[in-house]
């Protein structure tokens, strides 16, 4: 650009709906952190990005110049494929627990860097530090040798990994700028894009459980994520999953770690866990370059019945100092002192049991957090009986609360009741996982034209 | 409000286009000064309202408490109603100067808190402080004495006279925030209401040098700042007056305050100039509640040709400590070492003379401000000779420079010759003064509808 760099400038520009020039994001971004761009221009840039979008030339330069602002990993060394996966957060979503090790079954390396629930959407990273001793607190040297010699690792960013990201996120919190596509998919690709990843998959959730209800909304942030992660360099997919219910029988740390170790036990699950798991699992497996469709679908079944991933995810835990005897007792997860079941009003059929309603109650109960600080109960939660399309007599158990007192679970049992929905007949079976998005092969810098984020 | 203030709720509803809450506006203006909202929330905040606009109710809301957010002036003791005037800014324009003493001659007090030049507009401020001794700052007591005994005093505002906006304006200023008609009508009013006005009259400059090209636009300022200052207790019209040529013949501090001086001595002076200045000071007789349309078009010529408007402006030099010799000899205010002519290249008539490049070069002669602190030289500017309309012929001295040096006199003239647009025949005349906006009588809350900002 022929002017010198000013964040004023930059600012009115993008306010005005132009492009960045090269060299102009990647300023704001450097800027940020040393003090030049002032918080107080940050946020009135990412405002204006909010209104104006950006495109996905700037959106990947974004994600690049954020990834640039602290320490990648090193390289991996040879051998298989580095994958990984991402979800925008659900309700019951514990898909990640079960496909790294899945996924390591199958001889692929998966670094999954994970986070912490926040408001109604569970983490990963709680989830495991519900086994006893588990640590997700590792140096990138020791997650890289887990990686390298169990095949996966699920453990927490370190401070260095991208602080433009911690920066910016943090003021987007703050400054009601959080729902902007593409600082959505920038925050994103920059954590995952930190670890050198050959593939990426992405669980868009669609519903008010998940990241939007807006089907178009979330397949623009699926479409988002796949053209600048592909322009980073990785081999992406985003699927589009449903999420108006909870997804599998458990909400709330420890129970959802203890269901997935019966998932991987081969154990009686809820079929929506199955159909949407071994989806994800499958894509990360396609996105790695070696599998055809159906060839996928089979060897994650077989990854599953065989044993190997319950055998990875072992490893995993003892490796990262968990108690591995979780494994063959997964009710020593289920640690809260009071349980409480909720019945059934009248007969009929369940037709849905609300998401958001489901995070929230998890949230009061202790098991999740408003502020980021918030610490978390790893033993409360819900386990469902009877879930969207189960028949139920009047009395039937519906769901049972996991709870820290008798005052906490009645409370809790009584917004359950209501968040269920009853019918006299079966409701209509729609398919979890909506569709799946790939790299557009035509796709060329002529498509990298101005969208609005919204 | 059911939920208690929160600044990020208070930017997600403007962000997503819905009107403030009683209270909320109130909320973010004081917590800016408390420190309790974050000035990367303020301008998150205000880039939402660039993009989603306020209701006129929101903006005199803001206003009022952007004016509570200070020290109002004391109630005018009885007498003679109390009026003002605003310009948006422009070149050339010293109307200011010439209508206060008018306007007190007319029997009127007029309080008159100004500014000082920034970019290519001038400002009153800096064209008084030409007049060796004239001081502009001044005590509120000081001042309103002044305005009580002479009829009008023109000084700056006191640090006091509205934090909240001096907060604001610097943020705008520096996170591209400036150019949204409710945060300019809010900032204009609340140091306007801030006198305790009993009318308001608002010259918007519509064309390049000024405000906006878009003349919709314009409109939508004046209008908003006539329903905004009426919700707010005064009487207000507004003036949309073009500025695509500088007003007057003069253009530079001490040069306008000197052609300033020779219209109130009823000397020749340019035909704009007269134009605009009368349609100006006959609209605040009107907003005085006083007079009817023609009668203050009538007493305004007379106050100018009576002498009277001329002591009062000598009366309110003094006042304020200044050397009132100006007034016997204007041309003591050329103090610029260097004059240089510029000639006419050709045979034919002046088309136009670009009002933005004429306030570009003053500004680069040393005559304005590129940022609020540095300093301005009094002497530098321009004297016109010819302008739209008038024959010349090739070699016909066109303007006069008035330099520092001869290397920054002739960047000028070259630069001003590239200003003048000639052509073989007169333009066709038209009016300065495109339209009145008075109060729309039949207005009502319901009409205070969401529109946004551009």
């Amino acid at each position: 650009m022929s002017l010198p760099f000013t964040a004023t400038r930059a600012i009115l520009r993008k306010r005005e709906g132009l492009e960045h020039p090269d060299g102009e994001i990647e300023s704001l971004v450097s800027g940020l952190l040393d003090g030049s761009v002032a918080d107080y221009q940050m946020t009135a840039w990412m405002m204006a990005v909010f209104f104006k979008g950006m495109t996905v030339g700037e959106t990947t330069r974004l994600t690049r110049a954020m990834l640039g602002s602290g320490s990648e990993l090193p390289s991996w060394g040879g051998g298989s494929r580095i994958v990984d996966k991402h979800s925008t957060g659900g309700v019951g979503d514990k898909i990640s627990l079960i496909v790294a090790p899945i996924v390591a079954a199958c001889g692929l390396r998966v670094p999954m860097i994970s986070g912490r629930s926040l408001g109604h959407t569970g983490g990963t990273l709680d989830k495991l530090e519900s086994i006893p001793g588990y640590t997700v607190h590792l140096e990138p040297a020791r997650f890289m040798r887990i990686v390298d010699t169990v095949g996966c690792s699920i453990a927490g960013a370190s401070q260095e990994i991208v602080p433009a990201d911690r920066r910016m996120y943090a003021l987007r919190d703050v400054a009601g700028i959080v729902e902007s596509v593409p600082l959505i998919v920038s925050s994103i690709l920059s954590k995952k894009a930190a670890a050198k990843l050959d593939g990426l998959v992405f669980d868009v959730k669609v519903g008010s459980g998940g990241f939007s209800s807006d089907r178009e909304r979330a397949r623009l942030l699926g479409q988002r994520l796949v053209e600048t992660g592909t322009l980073l360099g990785m081999r992406c997919e985003a699927l589009l999953t449903w999420m108006e219910e909870p997804l599998g029988a458990a909400a709330g740390n420890g129970l959802e770690a203890a269901e997935s170790i019966r998932f991987l036990r081969g154990e009686s699950v809820a079929g929506d866990l199955i159909e949407v798991t071994y989806e994800v699992a499958a894509a990360m497996l396609r996105v790695s370059g070696a599998e055809a469709e159906d060839d996928a679908r089979l060897r994650v079944r077989d990854a599953v019945q065989s044993g190997r991933a319950l055998e990875r995810f072992e490893a995993m835990v003892r490796a990262q100092g968990g108690d591995t005897g979780v494994i063959d007792d997964p009710d020593v997860l289920s640690t809260a002192p009071i349980r409480l079941e909720v019945h059934s009003p009248e007969p009929g059929f369940v037709q849905g049991v609300r998401a958001r309603a489901v995070g929230e109650i998890v949230v009061d109960l202790g098991g999740g957090r408003l502020k980021a600080d918030d610490s978390v109960d790893p033993g409360v939660g819900v386990w469902f009986h009877a879930r969207s399309g189960d028949p139920v007599e009047k009395g039937s158990i519906l769901a049972e609360i996991h709870a820290r007192d008798l005052s906490e679970a009645r409370t809790a049992a009584s917004r359950l009741l209501a968040a269920y929905e009853f019918g006299p007949a079966a409701p209509v079976r729609v398919p979890l996982v909506l569709e799946t998005i790939v790299p557009d092969p035509s796709a060329t810098a002529a498509d990298e034209s101005m969208r609005p984020s919204r």
